[in-house]
């Protein structure tokens, strides 16, 4: 079958060996996945990134990239057949989606990041028929294949336990901001106040739900959250305030979206009192900060990262009941031959926000 | 009355003027006053403390440190006198704890880090009423004087929030290391898991109440705690538990009470995976972390400082209801005179955890 291999630190497309479904699993045909950041990461970092697995699971690394690895872990396929000793409850033919996790007796590997399950730049995959979630009639297939991206950001709003009370302030609009946005936005949380650099991401923030957009550029996005977080005869400098009575600034939940050096410091000194910083980012440098502004603070940051199979399951549901307007982020469609081109195009914020691979093109 | 002063940078004992009560304040008598690793700190990194907390606060700050400061906000006193408007519901002779802050028509001021209002390492405080609590009949002066630092430690379980399932890890058992170990034992959780290199320090943690305590250049305390949160069958290499499924690990919550840098990052590399980490410890200097690590392991931190005025109350009756065997760790008493000898003496783990100043010896 073809795919984009990343081979040698580059992305080439070539023929490689067709995939067996082995006990329980199934053999499906990719019909649209998703370029994520780590994946640009990914072909960039390789070696870091293995590195730093390696030191924080202090385990060595399933992954060998001297050898070819396929990348892709968010799709929508079809399933075309069945292996050994699987139930057939979703027949061939069906369109599902699948968390991007294989399991043999081997162990747990991670399909896109694996050198035996070919994630979805490839043309067709090895998936766990126990994992499969058939895509609801109605539901398109590009739409489908956002379920893992979503499922991200419904997971980064479940683990900041939001009330009615709080308001959000997502520092960050791409792809992982975005879904973000759109998992705040159906927890009925709000004003959801978004900030980006790029005029183009404020934009999609606007589509998928954010109520406020700016460029922090122009605009301090602590300062905006506390003129919004600020109720009726509210006075930061009264020794009522100090005292923790009289009116008080709503509960402020930040969500920290961009993952470089420097961005956890900033909130530190942005954030208001008592904020709690969810960290969805993934930043593999060495970072600085002063603890002292958050100890003096009493923040709290819960850093995060993928979500539970309920969260996937729920992700899928939200996209097929219409609660995200996952179309408005689709901004191209590429065959395997357009990968590495599409990594490029990516690096800029002003044209893309989600690119699909579809390699039966 | 005499004081050990602050000033000019190194501490001095001098004569200075009377404090006055003002509206709804009081005059009282120091009984006896800790001495707080802050104020160690502050002793030597005066300009960098006031540095910080204007960059925090964003404010100038109150305290000038080319004026004279008295230390001292741990603090049990006498009431002499009631200044204007006071209600009196304390009289005179009665014996009082209060958090160190006073009020006035000027804001709020921090008792003992002040030029206006002296504190504990003077004869003589000036006190707002309202703040006051009575020490219960029975206990001791020197156990009241622990109020304050023993606050610190209920606070920080609190924000916790345990439960039974909870197994504590304490990394750090000077001073607040060992208030964390005393609100751990009210809280009833455990096994409380104790480290510290100091063999003295050992030895006061289990007297406040550790159930394992640990000399981390012996053992590995992330591992220790391993194996006293794991149930019976449990096996992290085991597929089922890496699902989530089959028997887990309890929670683990681990209170970083030692506040320098690189213990932070020791943490996000030591911690179990979903981890809370209570930062309890003061880093006012920049510290190095790497993000990759908490984000993998979805770690909380939550920094915390200080306490509410209702902790403060509950931390004066734990020590009145004999929950905390507070005299275990009062090592020394001095005069004014002995004041910075003691802060020398402080310096060392090896003998001492907590010195009284008395200032009317």
């Amino acid at each position: 079958m073809r795919a984009a291999i990343f081979r040698k630190g580059g992305l080439v497309v070539d023929e490689m060996p067709e995939p067996k479904p082995g006990e329980g699993q199934v053999l499906v045909k990719t019909l649209a996945c998703g370029i994520c950041g780590s994946d640009l990461h990914a072909l960039h970092h390789a070696h870091h990134m293995v590195e730093m697995t390696e030191r924080v699971s202090q385990r060595a690394s399933r992954m060998d990239i001297s050898r070819d690895i396929v990348f892709g872990h968010e799709f929508c396929a079809e399933v075309l057949d069945h292996g050994p000793g699987a139930q057939k409850n979703i027949k061939a033919g069906a369109r599902v989606c699948s968390m991007p996790v294989a399991m043999s007796a081997n162990g747990m590997e991670a399909v896109g990041y694996s050198n035996d399950y070919p994630g979805g730049y490839a043309e067709r995959m090895v998936l766990n028929e126990m994992l499969l979630h058939e895509v609801p009639n109605g539901l398109p297939t590009e739409q489908a294949a956002l379920t893992e991206p979503m499922a991200v950001g419904w997971h980064a709003v479940q683990k900041a336990n939001m009330t009615k009370e709080d308001v959000p302030l997502v520092i960050g609009c791409g792809p992982v901001g975005l879904a973000v946005i759109a998992g705040l936005k159906i927890m009925g949380v709000g004003p959801i106040i978004a900030a980006d650099f790029s005029p183009k991401r404020r934009e999609f923030a606007e589509k998928l739900g954010a109520d406020i957009v700016l460029d922090p550029a122009k605009t301090s996005p602590y300062k905006r959250w506390t003129e919004e977080a600020a109720p009726e005869g509210y006075d930061p400098d009264s020794m009522m305030t100090m005292l923790g009575l009289g009116p008080q600034l709503r509960p402020g939940v930040i969500f920290e979206c961009v993952g470089v050096p420097g961005i956890i410091q900033q909130m530190l000194e942005g954030a208001p009192k008592s904020a709690r910083i969810v960290v969805v980012g993934v930043c593999m440098e060495k970072d600085q900060f002063e603890p002292f502004f958050a100890i003096t603070k009493e923040l709290n940051l819960q850093f995060v990262l993928g979500y539970s199979p309920e969260e996937f399951a729920q992700s899928l549901h939200h996209l097929a009941e219409g609660k995200i307007d996952g179309g408005a982020i689709i901004t191209d469609k590429v065959g395997v031959d357009g990968v590495a081109k599409a990594f490029e195009d990516l690096a800029s914020p002003e044209t893309h926000a989600k690119i699909l691979v579809e390699p039966w093109r």
